[in-house]
């Protein structure tokens, strides 16, 4: 037996606490798949007094978590303290710099610093492992990155945010609105009290970066991901979405296009036997289409302290067995520099809803407009009559050019007979 | 750039031709993941003037595939020939012997001798992979032995034949039976000419054998997986399943249980809204549980020469960046010694079908059976009245002892109004 692979862990928040109890009670399963034991010797994080349900005894303990590199008895280091700056960057770039492996779950210090510190870890010839940043327990990376690595891949899509997925699960299942299932979801510690970063898709849009950058053996850009959020689902359009066949899921797409490679989180309508479309409540899912295997799905949990750990811990397992795998699937000299292609630049389908004085012409009118911006209609719904009042219209687009869309969607929002801002959504796959 | 890794493929039918094609097409993607060109330099196959819609110009070629192994300019042994034995057997120990990493494809070589073949690479200290073996590009073994290794995994289970799930579905979607479904899936090519080794089970048992060794970190025991396949399957339990709300699937299980390992391979009654019932068609899915991750399922094409090759060449990948695991996951001294549980010790729901004569007492008869030997039941339909003949009634019984429900079965065929064997189906959660 060699000797036990000495872990220097910093934060002890939910997920430390998993890893803490995962390498304690799967000792012996970790042990034999590691081929050695795999142990926490030292910990760094803010309160050493809390209680956190399991014993530090033992651990030496650090007030500063950059120290934990410097601790000649660590051997790696794993860091979960979150956030794209601060102490969890100082930490990762210490511990590459004393040629430490690092683990973490921190998509974004990766999603924002993952192309520098790759570098750094390139160049300091050590691991910087991160399956546990994107679908928490789903082995997601070691899939795209190793499983699936000979394919040239033409698109990857997931549901990568637990929240989203869960209020919009909740939403159509209950027929109510987006606030009060927030509000919701936050007395049921499904939602953060400041819901922003995954309500406004910022942390689909760090996953989804860092998916990219795998599928396609680039370097992370997370300033190329197109966002938006779901704070503008209604639970009229996820009415509407069920009856025309469609679920509305939060989705990241990476896809790769004649001009490079697009990107972007956004609500989307998904067909009802596309897989994505029955991934529900707080699950999360990747589908890959890779040219040699065709399409493959992953789902599971997409967080908690379980999952994460169990991703933490595949990590180690790693390390401690010497399997290594560059950053990006890819050394530095061998990936991709295929351009971002913006948003504007995309071509779909879409979902249109518009609220309209419910009088002749109004019809006509509207798809007038779309005609001049040479975008032609699928189809077309309207429900209940209310003469001069306000009726939704629903009307979905053949594929088209998202610039045009954009074009005629100004010119129809100032319609007279138009009242509200019409909604937008486009319709994807899966 | 280090020089290429050299490879020998024995056998070029349409798997072969498909590695050969994916390390030419994608020669580019592979050398980025690989950190170095990965070529097939060397070939053997049984018709040399066969025309494989690929050029075999500039390559070795070997009458006798084992000759591959003694070859001083292969690098890596790749094994696409198949069967438990014969050449396929001898080429793998030759390369073994040799001391030459060993990729294969060969699910039945793996059931059948992997105990042996996985101590002799152990001795070697080469690798011996074997993704495709597994539902084709899927990368499930990776996911099991590397990506949950972390995890005390409760249960695996998985739809492992395309041939059997492609015959299934069709029956259920046109109402047609077995017979008639099997011979067009023949016409068309989804099933073989001889297709006792799929629809018998065989093939799904020996994926399940590799995948309980896997996830249980033991060594592979085929003889120890309990089988049946499904010829006999009717379109009328096929219609009662969606009246009660199931999807019929042949299932490969392996269950931690207090007794042991139980591993089989039968049909089975799946709950619609569980995500295996939903895999239809060619579609392969597994799904495992472990203790931190939760539930975790992996979908995509199970057969094929893209997916196939797609899974070969990560193998081929793995091995020119010489990541290595052990062929169970751990080594030979840290392997599990759990022993097989026999099905009679199994406990479960059950399907009870019987055609019997429509008149008083039948039932009341049926159900004393059933109490008799301690079997409760959660319901029981009986459609359609014939008095004097034929009904088809069909029980759903609480968890029970398969062996108490197999004594009750005799006793339920032997009576007089019972005019045909009872058909018994498992109940499982997916």
């Amino acid at each position: 037996m060699t000797r036990p692979l000495s872990v220097g862990l910093a934060g002890l928040g939910t997920v430390g606490g998993g890893v803490l109890r995962l390498l304690r009670e799967n000792a012996e399963i970790v042990t034999a798949r590691a081929g050695r034991p795999v142990a926490v010797t030292a910990v760094s994080a803010r309160d050493r007094g809390r209680d956190r349900g399991c014993s530090l005894a033992g651990l030496r303990w650090f007030e500063e978590a950059p120290a934990l590199a410097a601790d000649p008895a660590v051997d790696v280091v794993v860091e979960l303290i979150g956030g794209a700056e601060g102490t969890a960057r100082a930490l990762v770039e210490a511990a590459l710099a004393a040629g430490k492996p690092v683990v973490t779950a921190n998509k974004a210090l990766l999603a924002v610093h993952g192309a520098e510190l790759a570098a750094r870890a390139e160049a300091a010839g050590v691991v910087l492992a991160f399956e546990a940043a994107v679908a928490g327990g789903i082995p997601v990376i070691k899939a795209l990155r190793e499983g699936l690595a000979a394919n040239r891949i033409a698109r990857v899509s997931g549901i990568l945010n637990g929240t989203c997925n869960y209020i919009l699960t909740t939403m159509r299942e209950r027929g109510r609105e987006f606030a009060e299932v927030l509000a919701e979801a936050q007395r049921l510690g499904y939602a953060e009290a400041d819901p922003a970063t995954d309500i406004d898709g910022i942390d689909a849009a760090h996953k989804l970066a860092i998916l990219a950058a795998l599928a396609f053996g680039r370097p992370v850009d997370i300033a190329a991901v197109h966002v938006e959020g779901i704070r503008s689902i209604s639970a009229l359009d996820i009415g509407f979405a069920s009856e025309l066949g469609y679920r509305i899921k939060l989705l990241g797409i990476a896809r790769r296009e004649d001009g490079g490679i697009e990107t972007r989180v956004h609500p989307a309508m998904v067909p009802l036997d596309a897989p994505l479309a029955r991934v529900e409540g707080v699950m999360n899912a990747v589908v890959a289409e890779g040219d040699f295997v065709g399409r493959v799905m992953l789902e599971g949990r997409g967080a908690g302290a379980g999952p994460t750990a169990s991703a933490v811990a595949a990590d180690l397992i790693d390390i401690a067995r010497k399997r290594a795998t560059p950053v990006w699937g890819a050394g530095s000299g061998a990936l991709s520099n295929l351009p971002a292609q913006p948003i504007g630049a995309h071509r779909g389908c879409y979902y249109l809803r518009l609220m309209v004085v419910d009088r002749p012409g109004v019809i006509a009118d509207v798809t007038a407009v779309l005609r001049d911006h040479g975008i032609s209609l699928e189809s077309m719904l309207q429900r209940g009559r209310a003469p001069g009042e306000a009726v939704p219209v629903v009307l979905i687009t053949h594929e088209t050019a998202e610039s045009a869309l954009r074009g005629a969607i100004e010119r129809i929002g100032a319609l007279d007979a138009v009242l509200e801002r019409p909604v937008l959504i486009r319709i994807e796959p899966g």
